[in-house]
């Protein structure tokens, strides 16, 4: 048995993960991080032991725990050198983590975490296999070989800060026009947003109205009823989040692209657009293509991906 | 000793290679792509026992041989799927190889054979190596954990064929806006040649016609001698090659990211302005860095690259 910590600006999830990678129980605290890390990583053990003891197991139980942060990791001695929305900055997790739970320790990006889990869930043994989160930002993972691109100092797997329009806006980064800058949910607010304005008879307001605030559903809701206004804007949407994951097959050419995060609820909604504009523009007309799919483990895959590192880790 | 292959367009180059890596001696022949396939691959093998003979050597001293070429490989099965520069189309090329000379032959893509040639030149074993080649296109490989990306297809590794300006000039590959569309020798041709337009008294004029033709050369040659109409193209070609760079960077987070092709002869005329667009733009400002260099073999990329392929499929 493996403990997987999804550790969050907002909160920290901890799940009992099996050997083939479900979850068996979960349960969260949450994160403030406001506090320093040291009292973060209490939280975190408190509530393994906490999950441990309710499943009816010991500490002996566990062969590793592993937790998946944000941020820019440094795997191999397993520090968050700097995560903003943890606050934390040179924070050595896993050293911390073990006075408390004298266990392997594995620590990674969150979002390599996640394709981690996402390529086990797939159940596939493929040469290459990618996931992309459209979320706040774009996320994202590179499995290759059954091994997470990492990138020689831990910080790769970066997908979502590849420039889409060169000299375009600008990310939070510092860099212009990264793809998730155009591709992410907070774009698709801004997007709509804009779009709003210009349409002041849209139904987006309506259903903004409804919400209590324009979110990445806005214009989706819309669209399906036939807005206008709100089909220009997913229409165009899915145009850069398609463009952006054509350049990711053109140099991966993976075996799957998973697409997860709030909008891949969409589901085929979204696919069918997205694979046609890749089908269109896609650089490999003669060879067997990508799959792109929807990813499985939604909201585990942090604690899942987390935890299965960790076991491979142990080998 | 193994035989390395470069099969281009316009040459055949083969060249004796050394356990190391070495290139011993080499010759070369013109493709003459009009032929049916059969007759350039038994071109190839003839040439090959001529280096052979030369050398003294026998056909048994050859462990193996590796061929680079153009186009979209299947490397499992040793066939060019489709190269337009070698009109050859599912051509069986391995397979016609050994009829000639019964030997373990490897097929690659030339880009990624000459990314596996620059990585064994530069001497290290890296988690991740990144060869951008700058030429009429942009090529490009990447070495991960010792082994070549090819994707799950073996088309991988198209690095050129990313979106650099969403919705922009039409690719060759029927994408918009692909970076090597604005970072390719063939792009900064074509921005020499509107800025020559645009300025009739620019010294790049004179260049051209004392090449005899507007080539990758003109603008730089102008730059240097303080021609500003020059120095505004290869400022801005130089910030096109920069930008598709950090995003690989933050894709791969690699050791080491090689530039080679034509334009790398420029050396430190071009990393500098490169480096410097990177280390502002790099999404990593806490780990340590890329190391940006020039390509160590250049024109031999793709022999050794082609060769040390073979050898380590021996294993």
């Amino acid at each position: 048995m493996y403990i997987g910590v999804d550790l969050g600006g907002t909160n920290i999830a901890v799940g009992l993960v099996d050997e083939n990678g479900k979850v068996v129980s979960k349960a969260s605290t949450p994160t403030i991080n406001t506090r320093p890390y040291t009292e973060i990583v209490k939280d975190m053990a408190d509530l393994s032991f906490k999950i441990i003891e309710d499943a009816g197991l010991k500490k002996e139980d566990i062969k590793a725990v592993g937790i998946g942060s944000p941020g820019t990791i440094d795997t191999k001695n397993g520090v968050v050198v700097l995560a903003n929305n943890l606050r934390m900055k040179n924070a050595e997790v896993a050293k911390e983590f073990r006075k408390h739970f004298d266990v392997p320790v594995t620590l990674e990006n969150d979002a390599n975490a996640a394709a981690y889990g996402e390529y086990i869930a797939t159940g596939v043994k493929a040469e290459c296999f990618v996931l992309i989160t459209l979320g706040t930002g774009i996320g994202g993972g590179v499995v290759i070989r059954d091994d997470l691109l990492r990138g020689f100092n831990g910080a790769g797997g970066e997908l979502g800060h590849v420039t889409l329009v060169h000299d375009g806006l600008l990310c939070t980064c510092g860099k212009k026009g990264c793809w998730e800058t155009y591709g992410s949910v907070t774009a698709l607010i801004s997007q709509t947003k804009k779009a709003m304005e210009e349409n002041p008879d849209s139904l987006m307001h309506e259903i903004a109205e409804e919400y209590g605030s324009v979110n990445g559903r806005v214009a989706f809701d819309a669209a399906k009823k036939g807005d206008s206004a709100g089909q220009a804007v997913v229409d165009k949407y899915l145009e850069y989040v398609a463009d952006g994951i054509s350049g990711m097959i053109n140099i991966f050419q993976p075996e799957y692209l998973v697409i997860g995060g709030g909008i891949s609820k969409e589901g085929d909604y979204i696919l069918e657009p997205i694979r046609k504009f890749v089908e269109g523009n896609g650089y490999n007309k003669y060879l067997a293509k990508t799959k792109i799919q929807i990813a499985k483990l939604f909201n585990d895959a942090g604690i899942v991906g987390a935890a299965l590192s960790a076991k491979k880790n142990m080998k």
